[in-house]
C-alpha cells in the first residue's frame, strides 16, 4: 500500500497568494462593477525592454534554423550566460568562476530546493517575517514538527524575529543553528541588511560552521552604495554562503522564468570534502532539472549586456517611483510605513491594532486595494501588511486616490469608534468606582 | 555545524550523460581531425516548425507590449494550455479535467520530483534498465541503502528486470511494492507496453494499493494503433496512476523546456482523503515551482493546434526513418537489434559478449559513433547499448556508413580473435586431457 508524505498535512492553510486570490475573486464576484487595485503580489507589470525582446526573438529565430537549432543544453546553464553573470559580479568586485554559478528557472525554485543539500537533522533558522517558501520547503522535507496555530509557528524551526527595534533584520541568535535563510532586501519588510549586519552573520556562520542561504532576488533595487547587493561583497563569505538571485524583478522575467544560484567551491560544512557542496548542487541540478529554457537564457544574456542593464535600471527606477508615491500617501494618512527605500515593498503597520487579515479585508472592502497580510510571512508579520510597488503608474495613482478618498474616511470613523469605545471604557470604570465608593 | 545530505554520496559514479561527454571530449582531444557521430544522447536536432515558431514569437511580442505583458502565471500552467491538453487527451478517448493537468518545465523534473508525494517507507519498484532519474531521485531522497557495485544496484529498491524473454517489459512481481515507475515506450530499450501488459500492472496496483508513475514522454512515437499511448486508455486506472509527459521529443522542445503531469482527482492511497494527491501536487508545484516559461507555454499551445500536430507528426516520422536506417545497417552486420518500431531508440546486443562500456569505447574508437552504454540504465542493461535515432539525416547516414566500413572489419577481426581464443581454449583442454591420460 503506497503511503503519502504526511509532512504536506503539516502545512498551515493554503499558500498565501492563492488565499489572497480566493478572497479577491469572492469580493469581485459580489461587486462585479468595482475595479480592483492590485498591490498584493509582487508581480511585474511593465513590458520587456527592446534589448531583451531582441535577445528572445533572436533565439526563437535560431531555433527555427537547422544550423542554429539547439536541443538540451547544459543543466547548469549555457556557458555564455554563466560567463556574462561572472562579469556582472566582477563589476561590484566579486570574483567568481562560471562553474560556481548555476542558472535556474528562478529564485523561488532554488530557494525551495536548496535545503536538499543538507541533512535532515540540521537546525534551520528563518527570518520572521519572510518569504513563505523557506519555511514550507523545510516542512515538506520533514525538518519541522507540527504547526502551532496559536503561536503561528512550526515546532523545530528557529525564527529570527524582525521588529522595529532591529530594523526588521535580526542579529544572530545566542543558540546554535546550522542553516540560516537571509533575504535582503527582505520580502516582505523591504528592510536591507547593512554591511555590519551581514558581517555579524558571516562571523556567526564561520564561528558555528553554519551555512547562510542568501536570497538576493531584489538586489537591483538597492541604490544606496553603502548597502551590499551581494553577500560576496563581505570578506571571507565564500566558505559559508550560497546566494540565490533572479531576473524576475530585475528584468521583468517573472513569467519568463530565469534565475541563478551561486554555490562557491570554497563552501564547506564540518563533514564535507573540498568543493563537495558545489559538486552536490551540480549533481542535484543534473538529476532533478534539465536547464532553464534556452529562449529565456538568451533573454538573460541580453539583460546583462550594457544596453540591457541600462533598460533594466530604468524599469527598477519606475517601480521605485511607484513605491514613493504610495508611501507618501500612506504617511499623509498618518500610517506607519517602513521599506521602499531600496526595495519595492512597503511595510505598513495596521491602524488601531487591527490584525493583518482584518486590515487586508478592510482595505479590500473600503478601497478595493489588494495588499498582502503580514501574517502570511510569519507570526511576526501580525499587525502589518505589505504594499507592493509593482504596477502601471496610472493604476498606482488610482489605488492611491482610492486610499486617500476612502481610507481617510474609514480611518476617521475608526478613530471616532476608538475614541467612543475608550470613552465608554472610561465611563464604565467611572461608574464602577462610584458604586465601589457607595 | 551544518551537515550534508549524505545520500548524495551513495550515487554511483557520475551521471550517465556527463560521463559519456567526458569520454567523447577525451577522444576528440586525442583525435582532433575525426568527426564524431553522436547517436548517444536522445537529443532533438531538427528545427522548430513554423506553427510553433509563430506561437513563440507571438508571445515574445506580447511581452513587449504594455497591454499584453504578463508576469507570474499560474504555477499549474496557463488555462489555455491546460485546456488544449485536455482536448488532446479527448482525441484518444481520455476524459480529464484541466485541474488534473500540471504544466511543468519537462518530464525529467517531474519524474525526479514526483517521489516527494510519497512517504519515506514506501517500497519503490523501477524497471531495469530504465532512465536513471527514477533511481537517482529516490537515492537522494533517502529511500535506498548503499550502492552494491558488484550487483550494480542500490539495496532497498525493487528492480523489474527486462530481458529478451519478457520483451523488455517486466510483469508485476510476486512481492508487494508501493510505488512503481513504468516507462513506455521505454528509454533505453524502445520496448512498448501492450494493452495486456499495462492491464496486468493496473490490476496489480489496484489489488495492492500501489501507485504507478507512468512516464509517457515518448508516447507520440507509437504508430501502432493497438498500443496504448496513455495509461489512461486502460480502464479504472485513474485511481492508481500518475502520467508524466513532455513536449521535448514531440515538438523538439528539449531546450525550450515544457511538459506536464497528470495527477487525477481519483488517485488515492490507503491513507489519502478524496483528491488529496491532486491537492498535494498542486501544493508542491505552488511551493517548489513557479510555472513553466510563459513563452514556452505559448509554443505548447501552438504545438497541439491542428497545424502544430501535423508538423510534429512529420518531425516524429523523420526521426523514425532514422531509426529504420540505423537498424537495417546494424542487422546487416548480424547484430541483434530490438526497439525502433514505436520508439526512437534501438537496443543492441554487444557482439562477442563485450561489456556495455567496452562496446561503447570500441564503437567510439573504430567508428567514431557515440552510443549510450546499456549499464548506464541499470545492471540489466549490461551487454547492450542504446542507439538514438535523433540526428540530421546526413549525419545518421554518415554514422551508418562509418559503422558499415569500420565495424564490419572490426567485427570480423573480433570473430577471428574469438575463434582463435576458442581454438586455444580447445587446445589447452586437449593438452590437459592428454597430460591427464599420460
Amino acid at each position: 500500500m503506497a503511503k503519502l508524505n504526511h509532512n504536506y498535512r503539516k502545512l498551515s492553510a493554503g499558500y498565501l497568494f492563492p488565499e489572497i486570490g480566493r478572497r479577491v475573486r469572492e469580493y469581485s464576484a459580489a461587486h462585479p462593477d468595482q475595479a480592483i487595485h492590485r498591490l498584493g503580489i509582487g508581480n511585474t507589470t511593465e513590458p520587456l525592454t527592446p534589448t531583451i525582446l531582441a535577445g528572445l526573438h533572436g533565439r526563437v529565430d535560431a531555433l527555427g534554423q537547422r544550423e542554429t537549432y539547439t536541443g538540451y543544453g547544459d543543466e547548469q546553464g549555457e556557458t555564455e550566460l554563466r560567463e556574462a553573470l561572472v562579469a556582472y559580479y566582477a563589476e561590484r568586485g566579486v570574483a567568481l568562476d562560471p562553474r560556481e554559478l548555476f542558472v535556474s528557472d528562478g529564485a523561488k525554485a532554488d530557494a525551495a530546493n536548496i535545503q536538499n543539500l543538507f541533512a535532515q537533522e540540521n537546525v534551520i533558522a528563518i527570518q520572521n517575517p519572510a518569504y513563505p517558501v523557506y519555511v514550507d520547503s523545510n516542512v515538506v522535507a520533514g525538518r519541522t514538527g507540527e504547526y502551532d496555530a496559536n503561536a503561528g509557528v512550526y515546532t523545530g524551526l528557529t525564527l529570527l524575529e524582525g521588529n522595529p527595534e532591529n530594523g526588521w533584520f535580526a542579529a544572530p541568535p545566542a543558540e546554535k543553528v546550522d542553516v540560516v535563510y537571509l533575504c535582503s532586501p527582505n520580502n516582505p519588510t523591504g528592510a536591507v541588511a547593512t554591511r555590519e549586519q551581514l558581517t555579524a552573520w558571516v562571523e556567526y556562520a564561520r564561528g558555528h560552521g553554519a551555512v547562510i542561504i542568501f536570497d538576493a532576488a531584489y538586489a537591483e533595487f538597492i541604490s544606496d552604495p553603502e548597502l551590499p547587493r551581494s553577500i560576496y561583497e563581505i570578506e571571507g563569505v565564500k566558505e559559508c554562503a550560497i546566494e540565490l538571485t533572479s531576473f524576475s524583478k530585475l528584468s521583468g522575467f517573472t513569467g519568463v522564468r530565469l534565475g541563478w544560484a551561486v554555490v562557491p567551491y570554497a563552501l564547506r560544512t564540518e563533514d564535507s570534502e573540498d568543493g563537495e557542496l558545489n559538486r552536490m548542487w551540480n549533481r542535484r541540478q543534473s538529476t532533478f532539472f534539465n536547464g532553464a529554457s534556452n529562449i529565456a537564457q538568451s533573454g538573460g544574456v541580453a539583460a546583462v549586456s550594457d544596453a540591457g542593464k541600462r533598460e533594466s535600471r530604468e524599469l527598477v527606477a519606475y517601480y521605485m517611483e511607484n513605491a514613493w508615491i504610495i508611501r507618501a500617501a500612506l504617511r499623509e494618512l498618518g500610517l506607519d510605513v517602513t521599506g521602499g527605500d531600496n526595495a519595492p515593498y512597503l511595510w505598513v503597520k495596521t491602524p488601531g491594532g487591527l490584525g493583518s487579515w482584518e486590515f487586508f479585508d478592510q482595505l479590500l472592502e473600503q478601497t478595493q486595494v489588494v495588499v498582502t497580510p503580514g501574517t502570511g510571512f510569519g507570526s511576526a508579520g501580525e499587525g502589518y501588511v505589505r504594499f507592493s510597488a509593482f504596477g502601471h503608474r496610472e493604476n498606482i495613482e488610482a489605488a492611491v486616490q482610492s486610499i486617500r478618498d476612502n481610507l481617510k474616511f474609514w480611518l476617521r470613523a475608526k478613530s471616532r469608534e476608538l475614541k467612543r469605545s475608550q470613552f465608554l471604557v472610561g465611563c464604565t470604570r467611572h461608574l464602577k468606582l462610584e458604586s465601589h465608593r457607595a
